[in-house]
């Protein structure tokens, strides 16, 4: 045990100096950052986008499966992914972490070395945070800051009849990397001895442990010219995230089947675990793609994009949020948004 | 039961919906509040500052004791007082919460409408969050968001020698108030028919569950003229808070000890306790004032003012962060920064 530091010997104030040793800002929007009672942005010209997600240990991540650097880069990714769903650029972070008494200071550091990989990535600035105690599991609380040019932010509410639905890479791998995780963990508690069987899953797992936010999207579609007129990210899954764009944008929407981009490790593993790859899809979640409209006159610089799949079309609210089948059936798409307290 | 809701009747979506009704804008700064992927701000010419917080039930906060819309307030007006510190304006907040299933949609009702009522007299916007489940107590991190005239941001690190140390309020209470809380939880619990003994104790209570961020003093301040050298709000204890300026200013400090302002209710419980009062001044924590540093010549207008004491003068390194007695003894200021991790 003696290459493990207890928390406890560091306290708070030594964990928090020890975490932001490796601590570089790279906006020159991030005035001051660790280290005040506050950190100072100064955006210039430009609107502030902020949004926040927690995540709660054996709720959103086991980290029986989950390596405490994928972690931290999710818990990074994820509210990257809110910025980009507003066609915003992430500029900074806070974090407040809540640990309990059984992590050692190197885990938070493996943790910490995944959100800097993140920040890195995504060149973002840590700027501050809270370092607490909790009585049971891990808890990550990351708020994330993004700026975007006055007027250019894109919101759920904006989708036009006509407007094109359109999705960013492919669709209900995390979901079923999850399963994977599950199957395996189950079987390594039923006999430690078990080898793990997850050899040509990397990708669905992966997708499921290391989501990445599609900022490439966003620079990509400024490139092309193209201004989405709504646009959400798919954390819940596509149903879900669809129906909240159509009823703050108070439209209905026409969805092809046929359409939706799959990756065949998804539509493999879908098969062994006998779960139609549809369902995964439209109900899955944690795919951190985009979902986004676009007019209609983008067609042509869409179409052949390699990132972005067209799945159907925003049509009135009177004809409802459909799902059209191959052979031509629509059926309405409902809420299964997850109840976290079901 | 048929008058509590329980939040998986409602689910996520419902629940948000209904905490969110409540909640009215009223910074021009903000462009778009709760309901999309993120928040939309425009702070103009200023700068802005940014800090989070987390309380966790059974480590910061014991519902036994603490009403739900005291708690809500607290989280704000915790979040408020670091803006506070950083002489900046607050604006917006964002709130994440993790709840476990034992709690009514009533009860989350109760927390937000405290979060309101701290909103409302702190005029802030409350923008968006993150609602989710826990397995164990309820977490609520909040991140506050606030304003300030470029340049005019007051830093730990910029006290200079032969500055003032002054202090709002009187200290020590919020320490003694949650002394008596605990011991009438345990009188509760040896013998459920007991009345709690609270009489005459409101103020020292009052500290403990419902602090108020000092937004007044930093509006009384600019008023007078007073832009303080350094400042810092007092979360963990004025011996600790001390040590922050000294060490980040590179400098020394003499606090004299009968200079401390302290509440006649604080030092009467503190007897009943058998504290010294000092120790709850020092170390107690949560009192929530400011500690600032002025300028030498700034004494005429500080010296008078009924919620301002000037306690010690910031000196050189050299000699140290010392507390004075009345005798005129120096004994050297340790930090006793509450070790979560012990």
């Amino acid at each position: 045990m003696s290459e493990y530091t207890s928390l406890d010997s560091l306290g708070e104030f030594g964990l928090i100096r020890r975490l932001q040793e490796h601590v570089e800002l790279q906006n020159p929007s991030t005035v001051l950052g660790i280290g005040d009672d506050a950190a100072i942005i100064e955006p210039g010209q430009k609107q502030m986008v902020v949004t926040t997600d927690m995540l709660i240990e054996n709720v959103h991540f086991d980290l029986t499966f989950c390596p405490l650097k994928h972690l931290g880069y999710k818990a990074v990714a994820v509210n990257v992914s809110d910025i980009a769903a507003m066609n915003a650029i992430p500029t900074q972070i806070v974090v407040s972490l809540a640990i309990s008494a059984r992590y050692t200071v190197e885990a938070m550091e493996e943790l910490y070395e995944g959100m800097r990989l993140a920040c890195e990535n995504y060149k973002v600035d840590l700027v501050g945070g809270d370092t607490t105690s909790s009585r049971s599991g891990l808890v990550i609380s990351v708020t994330a800051l993004g700026e975007v040019e006055k007027g250019k932010a894109v919101l759920r509410s904006t989708a036009q009849v006509n407007d094109l639905i359109c999705v960013t890479g492919d669709l209900g791998g995390a979901y079923l990397g999850l399963q994977l995780l599950e199957r395996e963990k189950q079987a390594f508690l039923a006999d430690p001895e078990t080898q793990p069987e997850l050899e040509g899953k990397d990708y669905v797992v992966g997708r499921q442990l290391r989501p990445e936010a599609r900022m490439d999207v966003i620079h990509e579609l400024k490139e092309l010219g193209v201004h989405p007129t709504s646009m959400i990210d798919i954390s819940d899954g596509l149903g879900s995230e669809l129906l909240h764009i159509c009823s703050q944008s108070r439209v209905g929407a026409a969805v092809f089947q046929d359409k939706l981009p799959v990756d065949q490790q998804t539509l493999d593993t879908a098969e062994e675990f006998k779960i139609d790859p549809v369902t995964c899809i439209m109900n899955g979640g944690e795919d951190y793609e985009l979902l986004f409209t676009a007019k209609l006159s983008d067609y042509d610089k869409l179409k052949n994009h390699p990132d972005i799949t067209i799945i159907g079309k925003i049509t009135d609210a009177a004809e409802g949020v459909n799902l059209v089948t191959p052979s031509g059936n629509a059926h309405a798409i409902k809420a299964q948004g997850w109840n976290h307290f079901a």
